[in-house]
């Protein structure tokens, strides 16, 4: 892609409301505009990311045997006045023509269960697991952090259901692992996200946040370093121990929630009468589980976990690109043709470049452009570099740049 | 995918309120099904062909240079009020809490036409046209048709921008010949779409519809069959000739919208002042086109011109698979043992096989569910077809079978 023609260019403006790391950056580099408090457009870039994020949640998901559906957003009142959510405040209501009342759904339980209650006829179909990449709506008061708390935000969404609470703690437990998966993945390492005990709710003793240790994180949690999982702050205002092995000696942390899941147990199958009879004839309610992962908030993280006070420093799986070419020509000299050169080679290689060939910008500002959009490998084709027959090669990561000989830029690449 | 674990199984059972042959077919076969009037839910077969024309429609909007971004469902009320459009009787509105009103947008120019031109800095930004794939809310009176008229459905809209006026019209037919090239790889040929003159509005003489043939059409066109062309009602109670040759031979046709484009000329970038500054230092306003199709609707209208009466046969490119396997064993015997085998070669080739491995199904079921789901290619395994070391081939829209050598099911599946 070249960058001359990209939608949504850096910006040097400041977001005037931009109060978070991720909302300043993503917006000055291109990627996101924000439409109202806690609605985001996105732009190229971003969907770019935000694309290469569900499409690792959406791999282990399958991977699980999860099965992929997509659910509506819109839902009659009923569905909500079955399970008592309908005075939730955080609901979107809105008037349907003609009478009635639909909701915008903050989460899907109320989807859900009714969908795989019609379309399980036995004891056979259980367990089953579904899930839905799709954007959730929710009412709240104070939108803001950019990404990390919106009224409308991506969500994945994943719904399980099991003959038996034994089973469902199984399924939980793979969950909890594919999880861990997903964060490796997004380059959050092991060192990065901690599983917190949350509370359950009236029906199960604990629910897990999977929580992003950060300085600038909203949530505090109570770390067990022997454990290597934490206590968010409900639990530890309950009891001041970790539930693992009951060990006081916790210390706190700033963190930011990137996942959450929770036994529901028969919350929900119970409401819609949602049981089925067994091998004796007997009915059990369904036991059912739910794994949220969010991929606008992950992406937001991101940004938070991932910066210096240049820009962005994407982790490889979920860069916009994989390459930052940068020409200094001006139109029709040397310069220009071998970065043109270049830019084909390495489109051949398919090697996804972002391509700076615009030929009305300084070198200045094309290097601090590169280094807000963050893309992990930039490569610099000047007078200086093709005196010596090469380009100038440097990671965003890393603060040294190094000159490599043109016919080694795809393996430098690569390596 | 095993059919025994597939989430969406048929059903023999009538929707009640299935008021059309694509709602019927479609929930029948475990593709949707619905949540309210004119909202639907994904199942896996039916996500898998909705995604598969998502994919066309995204490859040919990217080969006419659209760049993908993705706008939000809901958006302030002060946009609508800017266009005057804030009275559409097809609105969705909901309260933010804190105060103030959100609109559910059923298309979004007044998003769209903002967002442009809040990164677009000169001239030299244009021509600049940006898509979408993201669903819609439309507040319909009456929502019916299954996937046809929906109240929240699925919307590809594309906008381009432009310095003048020829420079739109230019754009615009290549629009035109993008379309047919999707209706083409979506399996309906030119002879099955047809271009139809429809009302510009105040500000062109014409908008275009893309109007496939059908009987079951909700709309009347009337064609000129010298120029392949047609106009829609509102064309002809204006005057009653091609707007192409002039002849008054029109013949009077069922046909379903399945795609519109519309020149909006200056309509919205007036309302937003969307302006340029000319070489001269001239201003001018910004030149609009949009481009509307609607992957839900293609999917429905695919199914209303593709079925027989035992149900739906899917275009090869959006089937939600390519091969429909069906053993007729029973546990541990050697067709079961032969249909295993044949599943596991299918897939190292990367076939996309639904493999019906039913243990307590009828043949009979199982054959009437092939012909409901409607894939391409019909394999089957039975004793009499092993005692011919052999499967039955069969095409969903031929009605002869034959026997071939289980050796030779990939290369007939090829074929």
């Amino acid at each position: 892609m070249r960058y001359s023609q990209l939608f949504g260019k850096t910006s040097k403006s400041v977001p005037a409301d931009a109060e978070s790391v991720n909302a300043k950056f993503l917006t000055q580099g291109g990627f996101v505009s924000k439409q109202m408090a806690g609605v985001y457009n996105f732009l190229p870039l971003g969907l770019r990311v935000l694309s290469k994020i569900q499409k690792i949640i959406r791999e282990e998901m399958n991977d699980m045997g999860g099965q992929e559906i997509l659910m509506p957003a819109l839902t009659q009142e009923e569905s909500y006045l079955t399970t008592g959510r309908e005075s939730m405040e955080i609901l979107f209501k809105t008037e349907i023509v003609g009478g009635g009342k639909a909701m915008l759904n903050p989460t899907h339980e109320e989807v859900v269960t009714p969908l795989v209650q019609s379309h399980a006829f036995s004891y056979r179909d259980l367990p089953m697991a579904v899930y839905q990449i799709q954007n959730k709506f929710r009412n709240e008061p104070r939108a803001k952090s950019g990404l990390l708390r919106g009224r409308e935000f991506n969500m994945k969404d994943m719904y399980s259901f099991h003959l038996d609470e034994a089973d469902l703690n199984k399924f939980y437990d793979q969950a909890i692992a594919s999880y861990f998966r997903i964060y490796e993945r997004l380059g959050l390492g092991k060192s990065q996200v901690v599983l917190t005990y949350a509370s359950g709710g009236s029906f199960s003793r604990y629910s897990h946040e999977f929580q992003a240790i950060s300085e600038v994180g909203e949530d505090t949690i109570f770390l067990c370093k022997k454990c290597n999982i934490a206590v968010n702050k409900e639990i530890i205002d309950e009891h001041n121990f970790c539930p693992s092995c009951e060990s006081v000696d916790l210390t706190p942390s700033k963190a930011i929630e990137v996942g959450n899941i929770f036994k529901l147990r028969t919350r929900f199958s119970e409401a819609f009468k949602f049981n089925y009879q067994d091998k004796d004839g007997k009915n059990n309610l369904v036991e059912m589980g739910c794994y949220g992962m969010g991929p606008s908030r992950v992406m937001g993280t991101l940004v938070e976990i991932f910066h210096d006070e240049k820009g962005i420093i994407w982790p490889t799986a979920v860069a916009p690109f994989d390459v930052h070419l940068i020409s200094l020509g001006k139109e029709n000299d040397e310069v220009t043709a071998a970065a043109e050169k270049l830019y084909s080679t390495l489109k051949e290689q398919e090697i996804d470049v972002l391509f700076d060939d615009r030929g009305n910008s300084s070198a200045g500002e094309k290097l601090n452009d590169a280094d807000l959009i963050g893309i992990p490998v930039r490569i610099l084709l000047s007078k200086k570099t093709l005196a010596q027959n090469g380009a100038e090669f440097k990671r965003r990561n890393e603060k040294s740049s190094k000159i490599i000989a043109l016919g080694e830029v795809v393996q430098n690449i690569r390596g």
